[in-house]
Formats: structure tokens, C-alpha cells, sequence
């Protein structure tokens, strides 16, 4: 699919959508009662082939793109396998993935029952191994791009502008938005993306990953294993992703806010083209505070 | 052990060790190198009785207590069980902590299988069990001591201001902080602080948590299990951390910068000694611009 020609956000925020957020009653600093507007937070089980792999926590939005990407990202689903069926139940709060012929599952569970506990260690432990061999398409990346693209998606009315706490990740080409997704977790925001471009055969190789997130060893290594040879961020860096994305060739470039950024990898990619004196500061309104 | 007549800061962040960030060259926007200061991340693999339970990836500091901590808030080490010993290596990155008797980690394994993935469904999948029948002490809360905490936590040094991309937990007892953990995962900064209170022996019941991390389903689990009656953040809430906050009658406290806050659940155990209007907003140079 070629998206040269698509208009932006194929895929954008709905905050409109009622089942995303919940209205709740509380007290201010006054004590005057107020009403706010809170992020849900539901349980999504995944099942592979009637086999049970994994409880998420997640707004509930894309519950098929969201098992098809972790599927994948955790490497339980290999190229060219066939994916015959995925199934929602909203009821039982489930989603079940059907493929045709053996998965890497069974092998893929013994390792998680190991690095479990958190997100990181856990996605670390799958994905790895993944990285060995890998390396990623030599793209061009103008920081005109990066300016547009940061300025766009933080203009664009999404659940972090309308009830906060909630983190952001976008799937660009040159300086277009394409797929904007958000969730209470970072790593399920990625994965909505990878499951997303699965779904629609969209190829990494042209494209830009924006993420509201921290560039951890996590973040750099699911980027790299979808194969996208560009990973920005508001947010900072830990020494691990930067060694990660030096060691797979991906360029990584953080704290990238109003006119300033950070390159920590991948140098080689950048096309200067953009003078950052022309580009205004963040103004209040849409400085993102982030989810954390 | 009483920490009435105690200084404050029993354990603080020490910014100033040397193996807990690394220097890291890159490129700003202008294109000139520059040379920064960015947090450590290092897998620990966590053993219980010879048994490997998890890897997790953490900036090391503190393995003990995160190790004692985890185990704790996975239900892993029950109330009166005898630890014999905690033993870090740091060449292997591994600790070892040892109980007399029988652990309850076979039962807990079955489960995180299921659950892993996501931080969030780990911990909830293991520890939502342990809510049911759980009251919390019937403490009082002066907002005097929160806007205090949030100042004087705000202007601490920290990892957080020498490098960002990491999260703060602190254990504060009225207007003192006591124990200020950071890591690069929100879960293993709570971790930490649970195995210090472990290993010391100190009871929850007087204590207020504080956390620069959203206040998720997984954070006040983590905090009613740990028995603590206050939980308090300066970001914002997800609705299902709203939902068990109220039925374990846990005291949620968010937003909280400046003379700001939100009161979403146990607003009883607020006493509203102080005037807002006397709280000072809090200046560019300490606003935390948080860890995502």
C-alpha cells in the first residue's frame, strides 16, 4: 500500500468516543467538587490458536490490532504466517488470533514465564534474540519533517488532550501522521501500531515512529523488530536504548520539543533542512505534560 | 521503628554515583555535538529459593530491596515468613533471596504466565486476590503536609534533574519524605520502597505514598496491598485506579503541582488546614517535566 498520496491520520484519536473515558466526581484543592474526565483502563485477554498467552490492560480501543501486534512483537507470529481469523468478544473481554499451521508459542511461553514482572523485562527477554543479524533500511529522515510532525501531533485532539494520562505513539511518513494510537500502556500503543501495519501490509521501511514515551531498551527494540529505521521522541533517552540503537543502526532522536532535539544514534540518516530558529516554542496549551 | 524524631530522608537519591547514569555523545539540533547525561538500565534477575522468578530492568541501585519488594507485592513472601538471607552478584546480575519454609511462588508462576506482557497485567493478575477483605488504616491527612511533600520533593536532587527518564516513588510519613526511590519502571521505584519497609520493619499505617507516576489500577493495588492509606502523584488517573481505590478505601490524591490537586477517592481522610492561595505555583526550574 502506498501511502505517498493518502491524507493524513488514517487512523486518528476519537476522544469523542464515550467508552474511552469515564466522567468521575471528586473534590478540588478548594474542596469545591469537580467532574473530571478520566482514561479507562480494561483487561484484554489474547488468545493464540485457543491457547491463553497474555492479560493486557489497555483503553479497549483496536482490541484486534492490539493482539495481532503484541503477537508479533513478542515473535509468536513469524512472516508469512497466515493470520485465518481474529476474533473479538467484548463481553468476555477476549480477543482470539487463528493461524493456520504451528506457532512459536509453546517456546515463547517457557521464556516469559521468566521475565515477567515487568513490561520491559518481558518484552527484553522475547525480543532480544530477534535483533541478531537485523539490519535496518537506509533511510533519509529532513528534521523539517521532525519539526512538522511534532507540531502536528501535538495539535491533534486526541484522549491525552482531553483526559490526560494516557501515552501516545504515531506511525509517520516523511512529515504525515498516519496512524496515531494511544494507551494507558506504552508497550500496547506500539503494539496497536505493529498490528495495524500487519493488517494493512503496510511496509516500515519509509517510515518514522513517534512515540510521547521514554526511549527505553524496549521502545528501541520493538522499533527495530518491526523494522523502522527511525524512532523520535519528546521524551529523554536510558543508556541501554542508546547502545541498543547504535548496535542495530537505528536512528533515534529525543527530547524533541519546539525547535530542540537530541540525536543519540543513527546520525547518518538526518538531512538538515530545517533552520531551528524559524520554529516556534511550544506554546502552554499544547505542551504535552505526558503521561508518565 | 519510629521515624517521628528521624531527619528526613532516611534513603535519598544520589545523583552524584557514578554507575547509575552514563555520558553519551549525540548532536542537537544545530548539529553540534554535545555530551549527555543519561540513566542506566540493567536487567536483574530475581531468584526465590534457588527458583528464577523474573528479570527485570532497573538502574540497579537498591537490588535487595527491589528483589524483597517484588516478591512481596507479587505474594510471593507472605506476612511472617522468615527471609535468611538476600544476595546480590553483581557480575551475574542476579539476586538470590532465600526463605525458611514454604513460598507460595509455584502457585503465583501458574498465574504470571497468563498475565505477563504487560506490567500492569502482571501485577494485577497476581495481586487482585489479595484486595478482597483488605481495609486500610483510618489515617488523617493534612494538605499542608501534601503541598509540603510536593515542594520539598520537587527541589531534591535527583536523577530525575541530573539526567530525566526515570520515575520517583517516596515514603513519607505527615510533611517529611523519608525514602525517595527512582527507577527507570514506575513498578520497581514502588518495589524498592516496599522492600525497605520490609527489611526495616516499618509499618504503613502512618504513611503517605507519593509517586511522579500516573495513579494506574497496577499503582493503588500495589499501595493497598503494601497497607499504606494515602496515595498521592502529581499526574493524573486512569478509571479503574479510581474504581479500586474506592472499594479498598484508599485515599487518591492527583494532579498535584503547585496549590493544585484532585481528590478522587477517600476525601474522609483530608484535613483541609491549608489555603491554596498560599501555596507558591511551582517555577520552571523544578517543574518536573516527568518521566513518561
Amino acid at each position: 500500500m502506498s501511502t505517498r498520496d493518502a491524507p493524513s491520520y488514517i487512523v486518528a484519536p476519537d476522544p469523542g468516543r464515550g467508552d474511552l473515558t469515564r466522567r468521575v466526581t471528586g473534590t478540588d484543592q478548594e474542596g469545591k467538587p469537580l467532574d473530571l474526565s478520566v482514561v479507562e483502563e480494561r483487561p484484554l485477554t489474547i488468545f493464540l490458536n485457543g491457547r491463553e498467552i497474555v492479560t493486557a490492560m489497555t483503553i479497549g480501543d483496536y482490541p484486534e490490532y492490539l493482539a495481532l501486534g503484541f503477537l508479533r512483537n513478542q515473535g509468536m507470529l513469524r512472516d508469512g504466517e497466515t493470520v485465518r481469523g481474529v476474533d473479538f468478544d467484548e463481553e468476555l473481554e477476549t480477543v482470539v488470533v487463528r493461524t493456520d499451521g504451528e506457532t512459536s508459542y509453546e517456546e515463547k511461553l517457557s521464556k516469559k514465564t521468566r521475565t515477567s514482572g515487568c513490561a520491559v523485562g518481558t518484552v527484553f527477554g522475547d525480543m532480544m534474540e530477534g535483533l541478531e543479524g537485523l539490519t535496518l533500511p537506509a533511510a533519509t529522515v529532513r528534521t523539517s519533517w521532525l519539526y512538522a510532525l511534532s507540531s502536528r501531533i501535538n495539535r491533534t485532539p486526541s484522549l491525552y488532550l482531553e483526559a490526560g494520562a494516557i501515552h501516545g505513539t504515531v506511525l509517520c511518513q516523511e512529515d504525515r501522521p498516519l496512524v496515531y494510537m494511544e494507551d494507558v500502556g506504552r508497550h500496547n500503543a506500539v503494539d496497536k501500531i505493529a498490528g495495524w501495519m500487519l493488517s494493512e501490509g503496510v511496509g516500515p521501511e519509509d517510515k518514522i515512529l513517534y512515540t510521547t514515551g521514554r526511549l527505553t531498551s524496549e521502545m528501541v527494540i520493538k522499533t527495530a523488530l518491526m523494522g523502522i529505521p527511525v524512532l523520535a521522541s519528546r521524551s529523554g533517552f536510558t543508556a541501554w536504548g542508546v547502545e541498543i540503537a547504535r548496535q542495530v543502526g537505528l536512528t533515534l532522536v529525543g527530547r524533541l520539543k519546539g525547535k530542540r532535539f537530541v540525536c543519540l544514534a543513527g546520525e547518518d540518516r538526518l538531512v538538515r533542512d530545517a533552520d531551528p530558529d524559524s520554529v516556534a516554542d511550544e506554546d502552554s496549551r499544547h505542551r504535552r505534560k505526558s503521561a508518565v
